[in-house]
């Protein structure tokens, strides 16, 4: 049995989902998104941003951490701001030492959908035939949940493949 | 008298620089530079300079931090790895409380050369000026000091104005 924290980050909302894998089977155990204030200032919106994801990191205890790498924008502030959301989800698990794995949106789309070119409704709505649990309050929360699965897809095929070599 | 950390940020190198405002008087404290492992993952990297930035912070107990807001890349990955960087830069103080400050590498060259328009030579030759005692082992050391040294110049400022409004 393994957690799995799947992040979909952003400087306004990152979105979250925990997902357990038993064998092949994978069940929901919680999602959400975390905002911070669009008033405050860069470093404390990002010190918030840590709590909030430090505090998730201490409640669900995941044994291993999944990030998406989610569009770049042609605007180079934008892409610098989800640069430091991102910088601070990728920071926060392994601040404890869990492993963390960044996924493309293509491979993130590709493995819970079976194509890159899915829409995002489709992917939400596959999220929700998997994980039939799952709150999603926001795309943010869906989106998570998807890199989760996503992980869990790869993690199966990495181990099956591990034990494979270590049968040979 | 306040004591100062300058942070000019990158997931490969981030220069840092302390310095100590005593009236209009600056001094040089100290400098260095923070290198990550380029071949390993990027949450390993981020985790690194955390850790190495906190350590800073512990050792120094700067009361202020001031980050240059760098070069923003053509590119979009570079300008997310920078941002990741920079994420982490604005994180590590804010986790303790630390007030942080942004500048743009404009405003870091005409505090300290007195044009926006100045070489990165220019920069250099003034912070050795103004700080006898850097040591500058690397051009990001330098950046950082400067970064320093301009938040001291817009702190003087703040507090000369604010001063004149409590005396109104």
């Amino acid at each position: 049995m393994a957690r799995l924290l799947g992040i979909d980050p952003g400087l306004r909302f990152t979105g979250w989902g925990v997902v357990e894998v038993v064998g092949n089977r994978l069940r929901h155990i919680d999602d959400g998104v975390i905002a911070t204030d669009g008033a405050a200032g860069v470093p404390e919106r990002l010190r918030a941003l840590h709590d909030a994801l430090a505090a998730l990191l201490r409640e669900h205890q995941p044994d291993e951490a999944a990030v998406e790498e989610t569009y770049v924008n042609r605007n180079g502030t934008a892409t610098l701001k989800l640069g430091y959301a991102r910088g601070v989800a990728l920071l926060a698990p392994a601040l404890l030492g869990i492993p963390v794995t960044e996924y493309a949106a293509l491979a993130v789309k590709r493995a819970v959908v079976g194509t890159g070119a899915a829409e995002k409704a489709q992917v939400q709505a596959m999220v929700r035939r998997l994980l039939p649990g799952a709150r999603l309050r926001r795309a943010d929360a869906a989106d998570a949940l998807a890199v989760a699965i996503c992980h869990a897809h790869h993690r199966a095929s990495r181990l099956a493949w591990a034990a494979g070599v270590r049968m040979a």
